[in-house]
């Protein structure tokens, strides 16, 4: 069942973040949600890291007259995949993004304006180690499992590698240990979509570019979907309203890159997009080490990972790669490819496939970890 | 070796085209160039078919001191595979272009203006009747072989199913009998990308809307390469010039878009772009028949089909079904699956590859059609 009502927390620190880039950042400001209770050892803690433009909205709704509930509810609740009767599950927002966490939207409040440009360029491990500002707060000192799918799996990546120490375990779907030229070539088209809308004005804009805005969007999703999804969902029908010569006609598929485009303006702040775009271009689990088997030694506690067979945005071969290196050093891993038409966005709409090998993967690290 | 300087001729049809949209068009101009000598009996004339934003300018230079010679060159001239010794080669620039033959950029002498968004809805079946006025004009009753990749792959097909007894052969390389709403996807912010651009004015500038149409070539490269080619081409390398923690830093393949996309800006017109995208997504083989299997029936002739392993614009499963339909419908036809990383641009770069399968083919032709 549903975890209920439930509200967005704020917690402020007055601490400086040091940067990958060298550069510093802070106050930091974290929104978050969390769902059940902290045992009193507080060793039942499991973070769902949100993707690209997620919230720490995870499950529930805010109000009895919410229309939608929380971006993941399907699998968080009582008697659900994160049973909140167990389980203490967080959900936090990403810094750069614009849900409450710091990010580009935020005033500096060493000028009194909003960063917008002055942001600086941040990376996934970026926003682990402002997570970890979060745990520290709640008095977590492990977390019994990380996991996320797609730039929430990049995070799950981070902390494995980077705080071993501070996970017994991780599931990872739909990610990329560093995504492909083909990947940053789509954003890179996003990104120069808002770059040539003139209302963007450089970041300075006081309402959204929303035609910028719309087709960086409306590239996306062709990302997140695929050749066979498309072919299900939209054929190569043609929109009933509109004649096929008509030269502003759209096919259907063209219709639902304009109208998700459109709608995406209304929630998801521009700029925000353009930092959290680069962070996924930029990612590489091997940030800073020589190889993936140097990035991947400090790695302790074991790892799920689910790809699917249609995603070509993160393609499997990425997934099987960073499992092969994880095998040869003798780590605690674990790989189900899931056959599915729906492309990257498979992660959160095959939760049936991969809810089985989730909770038999939860329940080996609790009794490994002593939680029953 | 090379066919050595050329000359782009044009003719001009004071005749209307009555197009599939039900629009007239006319006065038809069209731009082509041809090699090699028409022999007696008028039977030695290959069409060869150019894509999207190709010219009549198949190959040869135009001039001494031209930079680069036409864009398919490696395969026309004396001892080449398309041998003008042997064969007379035919190139016409298609309607809806802007390289000489009518299209939005054109005159509209009932106006005196240019046509710009007034021109009608082309389709590939219209190019293709336009094309026959020049074979007609050429005196040429039956061609021995249409020939072309992508678009122009489209038109072999309109050839050899919509007149099927003016060709004896054609040759059909990376394309689709109906392009899948992936590929429509792509060229939907592709346009998008023009429209959004606030100097394309409804298609009435003076000058081509740089910004817009820069990034829809952009996108269009995007799809003629493939996640392999890129790889390969330029990794995850970040632009030497660029810091990765710049706001504005570019990776190589960013780079690469936005180089192409604005050298496009100073070849092709933005409209020109926007009707043939539009020709590209409405193309369907079977257009006005219940089935593939009706569409192909009116086939008289060997068609020879080539579709390349890593082309995610047009893939081999689009062409393998056409295969198969006409197959099932005893119709000569034969199909090669090239192997490579190329994506869609393989039909332009892996000439060696497909050469020798052309050659046998084309000699099959002449000798069953008694040119020798």
């Amino acid at each position: 069942m549903s975890v209920g009502i439930v509200e967005t927390k704020f917690v402020h620190f007055d601490t400086e973040l040091r940067l990958e880039s060298g550069r510093i950042l802070g106050p930091i400001s974290i929104a978050y949600e969390t769902y059940g209770e902290l045992n009193a050892d507080k060793s039942n803690a499991i973070l769902v890291a949100h993707a690209w433009t997620g919230s720490a909205h995870l499950a529930g709704r805010h109000s009895e007259d919410d229309k939608k509930p929380g971006w993941w509810d399907e699998i968080v609740g009582p008697g659900r995949l994160l049973d909140t009767n167990r389980y203490f599950v967080i959900c936090s927002n990403i810094i750069g993004s614009c849900y409450g966490s710091t990010g580009p939207t935020s005033i500096n409040p060493k000028t009194g304006r909003r960063y917008n440009l002055t942001f600086p360029v941040i990376t996934v491990r970026d926003m682990v180690r402002a997570q970890q500002l979060l745990i520290d707060f709640l008095g977590i000192r492990k977390l019994l499992a990380v996991m996320g799918g797609s730039m929430g799996g990049m995070q799950a990546l981070e902390w494995s590698t980077c705080y071993p120490d501070r996970i017994a375990s991780a599931i990872v779907l739909a990610t990329s240990g560093r995504p492909s030229p083909m990947a940053i070539a789509m954003n890179a088209v996003a990104r120069w979509a808002i770059f040539n809308d003139p209302s963007w004005k450089k970041g300075e804009y006081r309402k959204n570019p929303k035609d910028g805005l719309a087709l960086a969007r409306g590239i996306g999703h062709i990302t997140f979907l695929s050749d066979l999804s498309m072919l299900e969902k939209f054929g190569r029908r043609f929109s009933a309203r509109d004649g096929q010569f008509d030269f502003f006609g759209q096919f259907e598929v063209e219709r639902y890159l304009s109208y998700n485009g459109y709608n995406f303006v209304d929630r998801f702040d521009a700029n925000s997009f353009l930092y959290l775009a680069k962070a996924l271009d930029l990612y590489d689990v091997s940030w800073g080490c020589e190889s993936l088997h140097e990035a991947f030694a400090p790695v302790r506690s074991p790892l799920q990972f689910f790809a699917f067979t249609s995603d070509w945005l993160y393609p499997p071969y990425q997934t099987e790669e960073m499992v092969r290196v994880l095998e040869e050093l003798g780590k605690p891993v674990e790989y189900h490819l899931i056959e599915s038409n729906y492309g990257h966005d498979a992660f959160l709409l095959e939760h049936e496939a991969f809810a089985p090998n989730v909770k038999g993967f939860l329940e080996k690290v609790e009794k490994s970890s002593g939680f029953e």
